[in-house]
């Protein structure tokens, strides 16, 4: 509600859809969330020793996501290039990280939960980068 | 939704009760996302050099609110200390940040609805600061 | 000199030169530390409103190598194609950040240096991916 | 060296000592590096399982670490409150991790170099706090 309450009331009123600008970046902050939580679940799982590579993908992916929101949120004049790389960035790092968690995703609800997350903010990333043309 | 839904699924289970834990860390998400677009926002309006402190402060509570939400989403046995110390800084971003920007509420709409953000995070705080004894 | 330290000290001793990516992550921070003060100094000039694409660019290349110096900083086995994306929304940051900058490095020093500070970023970055292959 | 250059720059020319400043900026940027990579040491170490709390103090440490570098570069008007809480609540991220890896710092080098990085910034916010007062 808040993210396209704020994107709305920016003075700057061309460019991308504004609702769909809100749903990426909710999205990207959704997928950052759910990572930072998955990373930290994972790691007091007895198996944590096989849970290694779902740690790293989870803490890169919510670095990469939460740059994604800040550049994401900027109507500022600026290069579209910078938020154009950041989000492919993002789609390979929710790629890495869904794909990742959906493996123990039967085991650990929270794998399951934050692939979910994932998919759906690689889909909102690759939205928004079609509508960036 | 997702916030604590993830929560939920951490196999540590002792600690702050959940929902209030998840309301506290969507409330920083939500204020730090209200700043950076104000920030923004700001930027862009003509009278920009009187909103200098106002974009300052709209920076920094947004950073202190991000580091917040990283560290209250983990429930790792470690230092409440720092848990609390973080979020008694966020109480004094969002103070700052939402008095500065209540000052030109009437007239920014992304002020007035940042101010509301800054409030409703500093509420979500100190509960949980309280919850945490 | 930590940073090539810590990452000797890493029990993962395969994959990227240490020195090289030491380098890197060290201009990566160099870069967003310059970049997040020098949007803080184009805030406080006079002519603040034809700064704004210059602090909208800082903020950014400052989100987005700060992101990079994190994945950069993790030798735990994970997909490379998260580094070398993110790595190289890095050189499209440092890239628009430092032309812009330079087009102000004759009246503030502060762009001038951080002109600097992008484009040895920039190139640290992209030896970086060559040695990714 | 660039980010006392950067500081002495900036058009704001009262507080702080701009040395002061940045050697406490520096040690912030230092100590979030050594955390960030010896989380991910940590976690490659056989004995995983019981560098769970260090690992998240180092994630911790890290994210409070980063938010307090970019507070403190920032020489606009605002909040001294707010620099003065974030700095607190990195003398405890610093206390706390750092008291961690100092308990592994005789089996693990990555904790040892982590240990010394809390402490050189724990006694920089410390000394950066005496001198704003």
């Amino acid at each position: 509600m808040t993210t396209v309450e704020m994107l709305r009331s920016h003075p700057v009123t061309d460019g991308v859809d504004r609702e769909l600008l809100a749903r990426t970046v909710d999205a990207l902050h959704a997928c950052a969330q759910a990572c930072t939580t998955c990373a930290d679940a994972c790691l007091n799982e007895e198996m944590v020793a096989e849970l290694r590579t779902c740690i790293r993908t989870d803490l890169d992916c919510a670095d990469v996501c939460t740059a994604a929101a800040h550049v994401a949120s900027r109507l500022t004049e600026g290069a579209t290039a910078v938020l154009r790389a950041q989000l492919e960035a993002c789609v390979a790092a929710c790629r890495a990280c869904g794909d990742e968690c959906a493996q123990h995703a039967e085991m650990h609800e929270h794998c399951r939960v934050c692939a979910e997350a994932c998919r759906t903010c690689e889909q909102a990333c690759t939205e928004l980068l079609t509508a960036l043309g």
